[in-house]
């Protein structure tokens, strides 16, 4: 997507420098955008973990990219199996809850087992982390165009009035490769002319709505307010939210959805006031073994300081101010689950679907598999 | 309540100096205690408006205070009804939700009603200010006398283990006189030697949690743990809280609570996940008009700086640092109201009730009324 009139995606390959893979660090967003260079797995880790990237699809890009890097940087120039298998684990144990950084490492893997020598070994790990980062661009601009009828229904249902859309943390292009998952919908049909308007999370502890989503509709043209974490219920019981859409972290193929703590509060107050609750996914995002999300999914807990510290602009600087007494414990559970009941379906790549087995391998039916014995 | 030794209110008549009462300015803690001289209507606005006092019972207090300040300050010493009814005016617009403003200001008129010439005024205002501090302080202490059975009978079931209440905002005592309404039974539990542990919400904008509720607790010795408001959630779907237990700032008769905005989601979680919710409030904190809380109590709009700007401390000082994009539009509602069907019941002064008409008017009798027709 554009910013100040030039086209740019949150990784990509440097042009002048092939031994580097560029990434927005989105750390200093909104008051900054500064790019950094990737040159190694030990920098694509750091990048991962320290959430230069976020977002399950950008997550899963960057370790495609990650393999890319292990590859060029294998001891000796030598890309064996035993290498890439240990950088391949070091990647994928990066960050445990989004499900698209073992698919996207794991495809890598799968794609270089069938070549042979370093040099192409280098070359297909490149063309496949291309078309990785391409495909997942490709899958969010379909999940714009499958989504943005839901827009449509409610502006034409509100005569052309204001559509208000909430959404929870930043599932924009920045999360993703482009368009982004819950945006994509947005921004098509912003371009479509819609008057929409999109109810801004802040998204504590890390602010990714108050710094990503509003600096990306802000940065598109997009007319969005900033709001508390706290104040969707409010909003949603006086009218003032006509559809709630998010992005998820991993999804599993029953319809329970991983995504940024807070999103099951949002969803749980959408079913109070009759408002739909959409998850925009790519396939990749779905997790194919697992049945029940909210027993299983593994939820990341980050480093306190993250609760404890904010991170802003003061006098032209960026620093971190503490919040709460030093001596007070924190706790920083990184996603919550919101139970499949709560959602009413999903935007992916191949059209929508109901928040169910059913409705998934509808969709997705060369993933069916028997019912599991309950 | 006690802060590093000294018994400490959030409000007092100066000893030295009767012409002022002192506040503690809440916008400075946790990492600063900054007390202020209120020295005049004027000055009391500022407090309240600006929340440097804030909570539903100490906003009472204030504006008693505030009548009080306005007695010692009318025009030529002489304490007209005119005069005292425009001030009384003025006090009580200053915020719209906390209905204990308007009743502590409305007592003091009454009592003033009844009592001529300025000396005798001034007398009568300072003995009834201090009596409805003090009375309020009571009602809080009866509000742990009864509220703390709920957190026995839960420390019973665990057999002693660790009883997990989570609480929003603050409604300890920096928000009222002493002993706070939600944390009173939590302080008489502590003092009774039962274990709990207190799951802070941050509570933005504002970050009362964070800044006054964790500094309460940690000078009292409560173990607390400080989470993002989005994690509420997640905590009660993994049985990590037993007991939800909030204060209020207006509470209708038939059972509806208008609190810090994010309450209503936190009920919505604790429904969702079988966890009894609580509200404590004096009984200067109902509403005996209004019947549907939701569409009648009004929700103050505050500055959407407040969202915008977050407050903390860097490098020994206390700075605000901007967080969105400048350039983004925010809101700030500041409550909501959690419909009377979330909630399990009310704590007050005269003991546990359902929140229901029945319930409510069950422990205050005197205030029956026939139920309006529908």
């Amino acid at each position: 997507m554009k910013v100040d009139g030039k086209e740019m995606r949150p990784i990509w390959l440097n042009n002048d420098n092939p031994l580097e893979v560029l990434v927005i660090d989105q750390r200093m967003l909104p008051h900054e955008l500064v790019i950094v260079a990737l040159k190694g797995v030990d920098d694509t880790l750091d990048a991962i973990r320290e959430m230069f990237v976020r977002g399950a699809p950008l997550i899963g890009a960057t370790g495609a990219w990650g393999v890319y890097l292990a590859c060029i940087n294998a001891p000796g120039g030598q890309i064996t199996d035993v290498w890439l298998q240990g950088e391949a684990e070091r990647l994928k144990s990066s960050r445990p809850t989004a499900v698209n950084l073992a698919w996207a490492v794991d495809r890598m893997m799968a794609c270089l087992a069938s070549v042979q020598g370093d040099v192409h070994r280098v070359r297909a790990a490149r063309k496949e982390a291309e078309l990785i980062a391409d495909e997942e661009a490709e899958n969010c601009r379909q999940i714009g165009v499958f989504g943005v009828s839901l827009i449509e229904e409610i502006s034409r249902r509100k005569q052309g009035e204001t559509v208000n859309i909430l959404t929870h943390c930043n599932a924009g292009w920045l999360a993703c490769v482009d368009y982004g998952t819950a945006t994509a919908p947005i921004y098509e049909a912003f371009n479509r002319g819609i008057d929409v308007h999109v109810w801004v999370d802040e998204t504590r502890p890390l602010n990714q709505g108050a710094r990503l989503t509003a600096w990306e509709l802000g940065k598109h043209g997009v007319a969005h307010t900033v709001i508390a974490d706290n104040a969707g219920g409010h909003l949603m019981q006086h009218g003032q939210v006509d559809l709630v859409i998010t992005g998820t972290d991993r999804t599993t193929w029953t319809g329970d959805v991983a995504n940024k703590i807070g999103t099951y509060l949002k969803a749980l107050a959408a079913r109070d006031n009759g408002i739909p609750f959409w998850v925009a996914l790519p396939s990749s995002t779905f997790d194919w073994e697992m049945d029940d999300g909210v027993k299983e999914i593994p939820i990341e807990v980050r480093n306190p300081d993250e609760i404890r510290y904010v991170q802003g602009q003061v006098a032209g600087k960026t620093v971190q101010v503490l919040v709460p007494p030093a001596s007070s414990a924190c706790e920083n559970h990184a996603f919550d689950v919101t139970p499949a009941r709560l959602v009413t379906g999903f935007i992916t790549e191949r059209g929508l679907c109901a928040a169910s087995r059913e409705g998934v391998l509808g969709l997705f039916p060369e993933k069916g598999k028997e019912a599991p014995c309950n």
